[in-house]
């Protein structure tokens, strides 16, 4: 293709709305334009990306023995009512009603809409186990979209679910998906990715990963340690803090007026967060009843662990009740009515400073063991760097930021189940289908790849999603020699079936390279009349790492060949 | 891929819920899954064949220098509103409130959408022409959806846009699109299509077409001429009526009580209804105005042109006036306050039966040039069989059923304008570009191949488009012999990439056969216990055209030599 009939303008200027670099090169190289809040048009050279991300997870998926099926954007508000989500689920899925009056959603994700399909597709064990796939739009009404691709609220995404006659059945295959992404990856170009274990959230089951590229840009953080190989998202991480020290010093109430953070506290008696036992509130949203955590005060609540915990939903107190000594809580006379917590963070400590439950006044001296209403401790924390390891044990806990490019589940029978999905067994006794099920959202992951893979001037793209494979440069076209040997060139490209943006354009030398840095092509040619005279073209890498001249005549071998190598390299071990 | 691993169940008994062929064949074939009114799921068949279609269209489009983009389902609204459609479409455009209490659509056609994309992308005329298109999910909520896919609310749709700095210009490329158009309905191999002039409704424009498959199923009217290539859709046609002959019989009134339709005055009168004058009334959506059509009794009103006519949108009349005399209305003395309006059917007839505008009377001897009101006469009428040919002037005007599966129309800048698109033309003036768009309905156009290509035992797909090449029966696998052959000749064929479903299944050949009809695989080879014995397989067209042994070792290369046969005879000339 021209570079004169891409459709799409290139620009210095950083947009104002744009705050990662994915965001801000997609948007200055032309790739993608923002329609609304967390919604996306691509341009030609975002959708070649997509595709060739999409041709990839394709096979893939067919690899494992996939089968590729269509599942509807907008569908009956019934499947979802049946499954219990259209209550469960907050408001990121979109219901709406339509002009008959039904109630519908659109979909955020498809395990619903896949046993609607399959439940009475597969009546006998003979037919497990299977899998079903697709690419496919989804809505997500996400609060607050942000960083161009990267959360979004419309996005494609493939998402596969397996069916099994067996635990162990969905475990094997959920390896062999494992492995399939990690294929995925390494084929798309993405170059650090940790597999983290994870929350399964409002999907349900029990064991879940993350596949993760580290990425300041991330939401998420993830827990790796430093010693050993262990990875965690952090909604989940265990969080085992070093061995307490014990001081008995004797409880003591201490006047401390209007002192109600830990910080302030912290000033007032020059003591360190870690020597104080503070009070986290919340709220169950259903009952509005209220909870408390106790924990060790340089610490944070992880609201994931404790939702796991109480099973149900809940959310942080911003409301007052008159029993509660706001900023002066502390676990010793504590008599509010709520359920009281504590983070395991107490467990053997001594001599902290705590709330007196009453205004103006702390405790110092306190020990949970001792002073305590005599509690279990739970993991609540969210670990921190330099925490204990769980894995190795070392104090070696790392924290970085990643950005979420596919996960899978381990469902179990709460769809199957709930939705009636059944199978007659062997013996003709009828059985509940166990599932799985594996995301990977496309758009997200190409603005993952280009997280990584920039320089200042724009994109990286690895060879295998490039939107072309070659960028063939044409410096001063109007030379009549120039251009002769470029339009000889790509045609002799095109026949070979390398993928060609030619820029063919009269404009200068810093226009041509600086659109060619944003296009990110990764093989960059270039013909101007200094090569020409020398009898060579100029053969360089995107990233910089090979830059050789091509005779002229033996450019384009030289070119597919090179092209092939660079292609291999993405090849799965 | 073998069947025991396809997803989905076969089965003899047509759904109740299906009322065309195309609708319980996919049904019963386990190619789709109804999910609520007008949304389907699609199986792997279905989606391996809604796969190739879309293969062929994309390279349809990028032949004619189409780039594939990617624009939103779900939209702000505000983009509709710029453009006026927000008003103007009814409540097919799904409207709804995200949960910023924002007003969103989902995108029913991408006019809105196409133009914010490339809107800032080409600002100079050097730019132009180019065209965008992409391949995606839509939603149309149609008040009636029927016919499996033929007539849905969730669809996939290929759409294109063209944008030109000429009508000329848009004119050639339109003509591009229009080859284009009927090399995709070669290639997918659509057997009977008619091109028909059509309305552009609510796209707004002036010259359009369709892309018609003649078929019973149909929901379209579509206007052909016995003698000449003429063809239109009802909706556009022009009706002309025979000759008149006129009767100067005078005026005069006669009772009719309780004669309120055409039909009863005819009985009553022993006459037949074109010797009358009906009035047929209507009301303009907006101000609630009445139109009062007075036209032939034996022809319908065309609410298209009175559409057109009127440059407003009108609806049947159900409200009644006082000052009217419902059912003994006439021209003559026609005093109440509507817009009043004569097809010209009418134009020179005499004799005719008319109301009075009083109950129980009609007048008979009616000339409406001599005794009505002395209006002007345009065309509001329906055509209909055996009306004369506006091409050749014959009376040979048939009226045949069709399937709309794409149409094209020259937008004009209806929505370039409206949404401020703009280019600098040579001399930096700045000018409205001129656009074009393209539709084809992916679902639609699958499910109308079957329509026209099925027997009373399944769909027979053609070779581009089916979902796979070649079905390989293998009866009485259970024995080592045919097993072995079997297995061999699946691995060759899979080898020599020929896309093969291998039916190696323990079923009798009834039921093996009666799948291997529901799934239309062109070609069909089966090894049994006595052609093993003859060392041949049996290869048949699933048309039953062709049925031939071939020697088991040969048979692969018989096979694939075969496959490309049957593909070359869908090559466009």
């Amino acid at each position: 293709m021209k570079i004169s009939q891409l459709v799409g303008t290139r620009f210095k200027e950083t947009p104002a709305e744009c705050q990662i670099e994915s965001h801000i090169l997609m948007t200055r190289g032309g790739y993608i334009k923002n329609v609304g809040s967390g919604i996306f048009s691509l341009f030609a050279p975002a959708k070649r990306i997509t595709q060739k991300i999409e041709a990839i997870i394709r096979e893939e998926m067919d690899a494992i023995g996939g089968q590729e099926v269509m599942l509807p954007v907008a569908m009956p508000a019934s499947l979802w009512k049946e499954s219990g989500r259209f209550d469960s689920v907050d408001s990121a899925l979109l219901r709406f009603t339509d002009r008959n009056g039904s109630d519908m959603v659109l979909g955020m994700t498809h395990e619903e809409a896949v046993v609607h399909l399959v439940r009475d597709a597969a009546p006998s064990y003979t037919s497990y186990p299977f899998m079903v796939y697709q690419i496919q739009t989804k809505f997500r009404d996400e609060p607050r979209a942000r960083g161009g691709l990267i959360r979004v609220r419309e996005f494609t995404m493939k998402d596969a679910y397996s069916f099994h006659t067996s635990q162990e059945d969905l475990e094997r295959y959920y390896e062999l998906c494992y492995r399939a992404y990690e294929r995925i990856c390494t084929r798309t170009g993405i170059p650090e990715v940790v597999v983290v274990k994870s929350d399964s959230g409002m999907m349900g089951g029990k064991v879940a990963h993350e596949f993760m590229l580290l990425a300041d840009a991330g939401e998420d953080s993830i827990v790796l340690c430093g010693s050993c190989d262990f990875s965690a998202n952090m909604e989940v991480a265990e969080c085992i803090s070093e061995q307490p020290v014990f001081d008995d010093s004797p409880l003591e109430e201490i006047s401390t007026p209007g002192t109600k953070t830990i910080d302030e506290l912290c000033a007032l008696l020059s003591i360190t967060p870690d020597k104080t036992c503070k009070a986290v509130m919340f709220r169950k949203n259903e009952s509005d009843e209220p909870v408390i955590v106790f924990i060790r005060g340089d610490l944070e609540v992880n609201e994931t662990k404790l939702r796991n915990y109480l099973k149900e939903e809940i959310h942080p107190d911003t409301a007052h009740t008159d029993d509660v000594a706001y900023g002066f809580c502390g676990p010793a006379g504590f008599t509010a009515k709520a359920e009281v917590l504590f983070d395991r963070s107490l467990k053997g400590l001594g001599g902290l400073v705590t709330g007196a439950n009453k205004e103006d006044y702390h405790y110092k001296g306190f020990s949970p063991g001792r002073d305590g209403p005599g509690a279990e401790y739970h993991d609540f924390a969210k670990t921190y760097e330099g925490a204990v390891c769980p894995a190795c044990g070392n104090r070696s806990v790392r924290i970085r930021k990643g950005i979420e490019i596919g996960n899978i589940f381990q469902l179990g029978i709460k769809y199957t189940q709930s939705m009636s999905m059944q199978y007659l067994d062997k013996d003709g006794v009828a059985r509940v289908p166990v599932m799985g099920c594996y995301g990977i959202g496309v758009g997200r992951l190409m603005a993952s790849v280009c997280e990584a893979s920039h320089d200042a001037y724009g994109p990286i793209w690895p060879m295998p999603i490039a939107p072309w494979q070659v960028q063939l440069c044409a410096l001063r076209s109007d030379e009549e020699i120039v251009k002769a040997a470029a339009d000889t060139l790509y045609d002799t490209l095109l026949r070979e079936g390398v993928e060609v943006l030619y820029d063919d354009r009269a404009v200068s030398a810093g226009v041509m390279f600086s659109d060619a840095d944003l296009l990110g092509v990764p093989l960059r040619v270039i013909i101007s009349p200094k090569t020409v005279g020398r009898g060579v073209v100029e053969v360089k890498t995107r990233d910089k790492s090979f830059s050789e001249d091509a005779i002229i005549g033996e450019a384009a071998v030289f070119v597919k060949t090179l092209v092939r190598e660079i292609l291999d390299k993405y090849a799965p071990v």
